[in-house]
């Protein structure tokens, strides 16, 4: 299954070249766009059309990842700084690719997955300035350039956002607000480039729509990718 | 201190490019080329000089480092797969850069460490099969593209190895001596490889001198590198 490769920058799969018949859909975008909410949906239809589904999210359930994620959230071991944080990251998501994600394709099975290497991109490449094309590359290389078959990018705008947090936090200083509405723009920015960049593979919904309109479109798209009558 | 990179591919800083008066100083090699001997036999003689010293080695005192050390060393959380393990040494060696050696090279101390990224090369590279070029790459990223002003290259070749693993462990089975032979052969090569790629940065030595023969061909260089009565 892991596979070694000698040259010198892990090369994207094409979907086509992925192990094993499996199909593997991510769900990217800021917080609070709704992500969990359609990965269950979509899981669920899935499920009634007699595929087996694969819901997992990371550190996904592998060990060495929970102790990975527990290093970095924990506060008891001083700083980590952006780049040891992101190689950690890297790490819990190489293990779960590898004993999680990558087996589960090869089984024909249907993986839905919140949040891959899109998230590092626009958190840690963007939002921590360490360099888009960077944490792209470790992260290619992580996940043996394991790339997703569909990524569904569920997508908040700016004053959509701003309503968002207004409502969680009520009273919040205005300079927060402001520096929060700028790291909104550039993370949803950071997104949006990355479904650019790759327009055949992304779904970029705009996440203001209902909950069934979503799933509909979600579920749309992937019976096309599947090929067969699932959810019908 | 910290350097941001926005651009694909981490490039290598020249030594002169080093932030700070400081030297940085590695010993490589493989398993009892005495590197800690002469690792110390250096700092003491560079101290006897005036220098302030930092010796270290992996994962050099930072909390962060301890942790994901144990993680890999600890054998109670199933097996860690060689691409997670190498991202794990690559994010402890990230904090050992950024923590511990930019900043003593910043303050103008002398740095000696025991390995650096050339052994995740021959260990994870290719003893592990993940490829040159791929350990490489990722390391160059995780340490900033820091590369030492001298790598020391303690050279133990196949005959003297196989004579200390007889010493050590006499009336081993023939099969694994010979698998043994094998793997020294190919960590030695992939040392040895890297040394010639870059003649000017390496001091390549025949480990199977005596120790002050060693010594004395170690500070002879670097008092030539530090420009200074260093060890006279």
């Amino acid at each position: 299954m892991s596979q070694q490769h000698e040259h010198p920058r892990t090369p994207e799969r094409s979907p086509s070249a992925h192990p094993g018949p499996g199909l593997f859909v991510v769900f990217e975008g800021g917080d609070g766009a709704g992500k969990s909410t359609q990965a269950a949906r979509l899981a669920e239809a899935l499920d009634a059309a007699g595929e087996t589904v694969l819901r997992t999210r990371e550190p996904g359930g592998t060990e060495i990842g929970e102790e990975l994620r527990s290093l970095v959230l924990d506060h008891g071991h001083g700083t980590v700084d952006p780049r040891t944080e992101a190689l950690i990251f890297a790490a819990a998501r190489a293990a779960h690719v590898e004993q999680v994600i990558l087996p589960a394709l090869a089984a024909g099975h249907v993986v839905v997955c919140d949040r891959y290497i899109d998230s590092s991109v626009a958190y840690q490449g963007v939002g921590r300035g360490l360099g888009v094309e960077d944490v792209l590359n470790v992260n290619r290389w992580a996940t043996q350039g394991l790339i997703p078959h569909l990524t569904v990018l569920l997508d908040v705008d700016a004053a959509a956002g701003r309503r968002r947090r207004t409502v969680r936090d009520a009273g919040g200083a205005d300079r927060l607000e402001a520096e929060s509405d700028d790291f909104h723009t550039r993370n949803r920015r950071a997104f949006l480039d990355l479904a650019a960049g790759d327009p055949a593979r992304y779904l970029v919904l705009d996440a203001g729509q209902g909950v069934d309109e979503l799933a509909g479109a979600v579920l749309e798209r992937v019976r096309g990718l599947r090929g067969t009558g699932a959810g019908a």
